[in-house]
């Protein structure tokens, strides 16, 4: 189980002082589509040219354009790229192709997925390297959550191929431990706390024991 | 009808000439996707300040966290702002609050959205000030457009708040022409031509014919 942290709202520096605190307990870093939106992979390049062993997802949440958006984020030195499971299948199978032509991954966020267990089939079966049971945070606070959701999943595809997002913390990440997830990405529950450095040391204590 | 340019695969100084070169003939110039992954729309602010008169639609295809992605383009200088219909209805409606609170408008993307009427009666109904018809790049070459969207979507709105996307340049913009839309999206068939600023008179003459 990889911990990943999602690095949504924060500026280029923010996110390289963050990575700084926490590299130490963190696997991935996530650039979030917040700071996508407001900076562009771009901002990647730095982060690797100070960091180059870290592993970087780009959560573009590409919905068309499959080859090219997944190529700027490759380009720019992500590792992992993230494409919408509500994108056509030609996208999808276009961002794989190119991840995996460039040696990186393709992880696909099942956000407003509808049917996940039929459409999560589906991008297994088109080589997607994870599948991401994922609750947005506009939605979370209407109270909804993901957990449920991996239960579904684990019935389609290997644990080590699924990644789960949204509102995930320190006391809520019990319920995702047994599962044994490829990917448990956390975003403000670390980011947001007094102390960030020591929240992803208990974070990754718990998934390490 | 207004005429409006989508800028996809261009650098920030491509924008800049682009728009310098077709200003007389452009109603609305779009920062598209692609060019926000890449770069963010920050580079909206630098358009603004040479162009500060310009139209500019920031094609940010929201999926999640509508308030603040919305607040983000909008703080770059761009006048409207899209979301995803795949987008929960939370989402659309954080981003069409943000919007409107700052006198901006918002364009909701019906690319991929399965049943168009149900969905964008919905959007219709959450105040999107316009619906998209839109076939992405990567099913176009599937042979798929756009064009019969129009008739099912015109049921469900004035023809003002509609707009299209996928494909469409001098020829095909014969068949878009009857119904007097809020918006026609023209790309490649500019971007990509020798003479920008001719083909964009030409489609722009046809228009406003």
């Amino acid at each position: 189980m990889k911990l990943q942290l999602a690095l949504d709202m924060l500026s280029p520096e923010e996110i390289i002082k963050i990575i700084d605190d926490t590299k130490e307990y963190i696997d991935i870093f996530e650039i979030g589509t917040p700071a996508i939106v407001l900076n562009g992979v771009k901002q990647i390049k730095k982060i690797k040219e100070i960091y180059p062993d870290v592993v970087i997802l780009a959560d573009t949440k590409i919905m068309d354009g499959g080859k090219v958006e997944t190529q700027y984020a490759i380009d720019c030195g992500a590792d992992i790229v993230t494409v919408l499971g509500c994108a056509s299948s030609e996208t999808i199978k276009n961002s794989i192709e190119v991840a995996h032509k460039n040696n990186k991954k393709c992880l696909v966020d099942l956000i407003e997925v509808n049917d996940i267990k039929k459409r999560g089939a589906e991008i297994v079966k088109l080589g997607a390297d994870y599948v991401c049971a994922h609750t947005g945070i506009d939605v979370q606070k209407l109270g909804i959550d993901p957990f449920e959701d991996i239960a579904i999943l684990s019935e389609i595809c290997s644990a080590s191929n699924l990644a789960i997002a949204g509102g995930i913390n320190y006391d809520t990440v019990d319920k995702i431990i047994p599962y044994n997830l490829g990917i448990i990405i956390v975003g403000g529950a670390i980011t947001t706390s007094k102390n960030p450095q020591e929240e992803a040391k208990k974070i990754k204590g718990k998934i390490l024991n």
